[in-house]
């Protein structure tokens, strides 16, 4: 496999993510790329083992010449093509919500991280490719728990008499009339602009009344590597969120897939949990 | 010269600005640099004349081989190394207060485009040291008109019974006892990350009152040169702009350079404004 093979998966499944996201094929083709991808580790490249700063975790990356991939949390990754083979036809609604919570997050963390340390070691720097396929698995598994196409803007009129204009967002999905719709911004980490996942949620917000729009953050991982001492850390700020949360607006839950024990502290101020408790949180948004 | 001396200059200003902002061996540095630029310019690269799709304004640019300078608004820059060498002498908040508002924007206009013109044609894609030099000219004109030297960081407590802790900020200017405090953010250009000023503003207007601090945006310009066809257009987003003042927070002022009419036409919404009416604004931030 070359990088430019993963990138003709990529630019399919982005396709297939902007005509439909409730369409079946863009399942399929996230396993697709999933598979493929950890074959080509398997086959091509070295497990190297990592200093893991984060306490109760444990990373590795694959290495290819210079280049060495993200660090990946062992726990949550299936590492052997087979179990990965078996594992992915549980990728479906209804299975996801029916299996154990370990296994959806082993499923779904993955799922991901295949893909990404296979690009990491075939191209070089390359972050839009695997920021925006998160965004498409993310969105991917909320279109079809809730069986809804997200729209990605909202209309807003920015003054009396203007004509309305459209506010660019992350993900919207709209439960349908009498439910909240949630608000749902993807990021890989959270560094540098998260910010603004707060500053939408205020405007959702002022625009619409509290609790139009639940805010959901669905994010993977804040670890950071050190690729000269081969070192994990976590780079977490969880005063900045309290400010945030205090002052900006209220997020009404953040998921992650490697959530960082930092922000699982915030509860109650802030409900931070693993991305497989979205699962058995389903009555929450349907409510 | 060489990039190297360029940046050379660039570390002692951000020495010197690091220690004290009131101290006149800021605006020094920051004259040393303008003229030395600027002489470069005239002797060492090409003027290139570019198409303005930008209503009332022409645009240049310097180039030396491959490498292509930012566009310059010729309506406000010194070309001239005599004439800028004479209009430097009045880099002084005394003088700036008194001449011609047209004559303080060619001047503090050219203090920032000739360094960053040169630096354009000395070094391939460095954006980070002009944005730097930029913020530093900024802080150093309202340190001297002020007579304070700014902060960067606000005191906030995130929840009861915590421990207080800082939130990171832009430049804040405190007054005095029983005015308000500037709060400061600069920006070379708007682009991507605008939001996160409003978002800091409602956390001060959150964390300390309505009023306590008034929001001063700072910015250079929106000018987005096509250097394959050598046009200069303005990228703006006026409607997401009244969004943020009117849902996020009130910014009371926004300076800009080289101002673009969209971003003027938004007042009363939000008061934009040419740079140099900064000058004959002062009595509404010290009344």
């Amino acid at each position: 496999m070359s990088a430019a093979d993963l990138i003709a998966h990529y630019r399919k499944l982005k396709a297939q993510a902007a005509t439909s996201l409730t369409n079946d094929a863009v399942s399929q083709t996230l396993i697709d790329m999933a598979l493929e991808a950890l074959d080509f580790l398997v086959a091509e490249a070295n497990v190297v083992p990592l200093t893991s700063r984060v306490a109760g975790k444990t990373y590795r990356a694959y290495r290819i010449g210079e280049r060495i991939s993200r660090p990946i949390n062992e726990a949550s990754f299936i590492a052997d093509p087979d179990g990965l083979t078996k594992a992915v036809k549980s990728f479906s609604a209804a299975k996801l919500k029916a299996m154990p919570a370990s296994d959806a997050t082993r499923l779904i963390y993955t799922m991901g991280m295949a893909f990404y340390a296979a690009l990491d070691v075939l191209k070089d720097d390359d972050k839009k490719t695997p920021a925006t396929h998160f965004e498409i698995l993310a969105a991917r598994i909320f279109a079809m728990l809730f069986a809804v196409q997200p729209t990605y803007a909202i209309p807003l009129q920015a003054s009396a008499g203007a004509v309305a204009d459209e506010l660019p967002t992350d993900y919207i999905f709209d439960l349908g009339t009498g439910k909240p719709k949630i608000h749902m911004p993807v990021k890989a980490s959270t560094r540098e602009r998260v910010i603004q996942v707060w500053a939408h949620q205020r405007i959702l917000d002022g625009a619409y009344g509290h609790g139009t729009y639940k805010g959901v953050l669905v994010a993977l991982n804040e670890t950071k590597l050190d690729r000269q001492r081969l070192i994990v850390t976590e780079i977490c700020v969880p005063l900045q969120w309290r400010v945030y949360q205090k002052y900006i607006a209220q997020m009404d839950r953040v998921y992650y897939l490697d959530p960082p024990a930092a922000y699982l502290a915030l509860a109650p101020a802030i409900t931070v949990k693993p991305f497989c408790e979205l699962f058995s949180d389903l009555s929450h948004f349907q409510g």
